[in-house]
């Protein structure tokens, strides 16, 4: 598929300058880009890639069109204005409605007509499969599942533990959502499984990733709010409360009952404890440890840098040695000043 | 299936006060309990919580009943008769036995008549299942494998490797059992594989999380003992042993040939080194890195706490000065003693 | 399957001392070794194991020869010939050509008649399966991908992106190669997906964990060259690049378009933040957060110790004030010094 610059400008909504008739037909990075493509300029310190660019036409921002001499799109947010150039010359493929004859579907599941069901899934009694979504190969679908218009899972992802899917929700392969929340009382030294009873309730617009985990609540349910992405391998569990418009990045893990904000935006390998309330706006970076809750928006870090080994051995053993080195300086403090009055 | 308070109280053996005849049927939260909900007084500083509870009977200490009004059902640890009154009314649901038309299963499995077998499961030859097990859709078992009676295996795991489970094992979504450890020898800057050949041994009682991973041994077998529960996205390497009644929660990693006492907590997010011994009744709090054998039960802990990011940076620099400001500190102290005595 | 000590030592291309005609058929650790195992010294320290050792050959250094009496094969690398040990007594045990009836095999993928398609996989268009590959019980390979001679994909491995493996990958249960890449821009406070366009190459050699995932590159591809080993639940992200026979262990993640060089070692737990630059001939301890590039090979750390929980805590609030401290002791020389100049 092929547009010239000036339609895709008004499609997307952008000025251009340059040659309006100029074909283009996919995007790809200032340094890949060859005839046909578009490309962005995402920050003017990129800015000698474009000297030597074949990209057809380039996205940047008002202030950097004067060092190129190409065709240009000009966006306040170049990276953006990619992302839809993007949608266009890529669209998801999507099947027409129908079942795979080699899929298990129960009577009593309810799939609209324009929705497809790919090979070999397995879709229990009670659920219920929007228009136009597609359920991809491998997946099982329990029992009273509601997965929302537009919804596209990928292979092998299953779904238990009365879950509901808003509208254009994407999980990526091997997610499970709705496994059952860690929750076990003590018997004198013996673990005794609670049953957890509570749903998982995904809005409109949330993206999962491969092989994340969402476990269902206690006795309420798991909940989260519409535009949430997780990356991969993130762990949410039971009760948590992600708000709206939330980025989780890879491999961190949210313990039970936590509430998140709405707009967050949380780095890779963070471990978030449970029954902890974090702010609306909250950027946490990667690796981080956060053991209290954040009250207020900002930006928020722990943990300790990277340095060869031999000389991190020797730091790492001083860690021990802080609070009473803490309390050398006071008492170096103390008498100095009293040696000070003495002198 | 409704239980009057006297019926419930008999049946979960504990003394009760108020209308021996209000029927309750289900358990809820103190805040969303309605009419015919038991809940639970976990602690007492959730007594404001009584208050507005619609609860028709709430599980609490006995320093707890004079501040309620409504029926009480007394017990020393309320959070366990909670989870018992919840198996009480919400069992779980087993199919009878047989297999699904769809499961493909080989001619020398043994497969118990009181256990089932769900859609497009694969069960391998030699493979055992004991009577009452439940095996859920998709599920792989791959050859050689033992599961005991009454296990329950949830949607898409898979099990190879000469592993054998207990009675009463659960293993939610996607976790799999009996991957190759990560065995490999170098030769001249290549790695050579080192074939693995050892078993998983899981005991009775085991509860395996979400996209978990177990590692079959390298020539001995990995051995997880009874009553064991494992969170989601837990990392368990070859030749592990866990012991008894251990917890390990999310995303938490254990490297190879890593001995875990019986009755140890340990956090989500940890993380401990291969050929390290731990002792029974060993808790180590979220995140925390484990270096080195642990000799004594005892609560442990490592990790650098949550700060805005700006003095985060500051404070992260002076992690690598850390040695010499011990030693800067000394200087000082010499000095000062020097100079005291001077003076 | 049994060797004489004599063809053992000739196909491991070994010296060895002892009764020539002794048959060997298996391998184990010096401590469960029985009559007719092959079992290895990996290095002095355990020669303590020697004396009660069953094995009927221990394979071991030179220098260690004297302190054993019994049969012996020397090995400048005990360690890699008990693999190549292993591998001889323990091969792979591959399925003859052919697709499993209940397989869903599209009628545009071409299957090598070499190949073995397991039950319950579903082969998409245009995928290519070479000679001699064996695909595990429900495995979905989506379309447009490449799997090379003798690759070995064990049960419920999803492929998609197209993406492509070399010659001889083993890909374990579970593993996601090929999901899409967290991309997403953003547009007044709502994420907007970047479609992932890019494929995943695989060079030969390849291992790849259980449960691990591989992200399909946004516009370009993500790579992994030959020989690399990626233990469980290792997260790559899109258009990472990790260079030939890097190992990287269980639980690391690497965020987007980072570059890790040749022959690296990463522990288990790392993190490595995006768009960095790691040299060849690196290694990570594991749990280290790696939040910059690194440019020269070496050992490199980060991280805290483990320690009593209590005084974990006390030295944990210090961290906070590390600054502080390393101001006050510049304050305190100043100080000493004046004074000792005043004295």
């Amino acid at each position: 598929m092929g547009l010239t610059l000036a339609q895709l400008a008004s499609h997307l909504g952008c000025e251009f300058d340059g040659d309006a008739a100029c074909l283009i037909s996919g995007v790809a990075t200032l340094v890949n880009a060859t005839a046909g493509d578009l490309s962005f300029l995402a920050s003017s310190k990129y800015r000698a890639d474009l000297a030597a660019t074949q990209a057809s036409v380039v996205v940047m921002a008002d202030r950097d069109r004067t060092v190129f001499v190409g065709n240009v799109l000009i966006a306040k947010n170049p990276y953006l204005i990619y992302a839809r150039a993007a949608q266009l010359f890529y669209p998801e493929m999507l099947h027409d409605g129908g079942i795979h004859p080699s899929a298990v579907v129960d009577p009593a599941a309810q799939i609209d007509v324009s929705a497809w069901v790919n090979a070999l899934c397995v879709i229990g009694p009670g659920v219920i499969v929007g228009a136009n979504a597609q359920i991809g190969a491998g997946c099982i679908l329990d029992s009273d599942i509601t997965i929302g218009r537009d919804c596209r899972l990928l292979s092998n992802v299953v779904i238990h533990g009365r879950a509901s899917l808003g509208e254009r929700c994407v999980i990526q392969a091997g997610a499970v959502i709705g496994s059952d929340g860690f929750g076990y009382a003590n018997d004198r030294g013996k673990w005794v499984k609670i049953p957890q009873v509570g749903g998982v309730v995904l809005g409109d617009d949330v993206e999962v990733g491969a092989n994340t985990t969402i476990d269902r609540g206690a006795l309420s349910d798991t909940i989260i709010e519409n535009g949430v992405i997780l990356d991969n391998q993130v762990q949410i569990a039971h009760n948590v409360h992600i708000g709206e418009q939330t980025a989780i990045a890879g491999c961190t893990g949210i313990a039970g009952s936590t509430h998140i904000g709405k707009r967050c935006a949380i780095g890779g390998h963070v471990g978030i404890v449970g029954h902890l309330t974090i702010a609306d706006g909250v950027q946490i970076s990667a690796k981080t440890f956060v053991s209290q809750s954040i009250d207020n928006a900002g930006f928020y870090s722990s943990g300790t840098p990277l340095e060869p080994n031999a000389r991190w051995r020797r730091n790492f053993v001083r860690m021990k040695q802080l609070d009473d080195m803490a309390h050398r300086i006071k008492m170096l403090e103390k008498m100095i000043h009293k040696l000070s009055n003495d002198v």
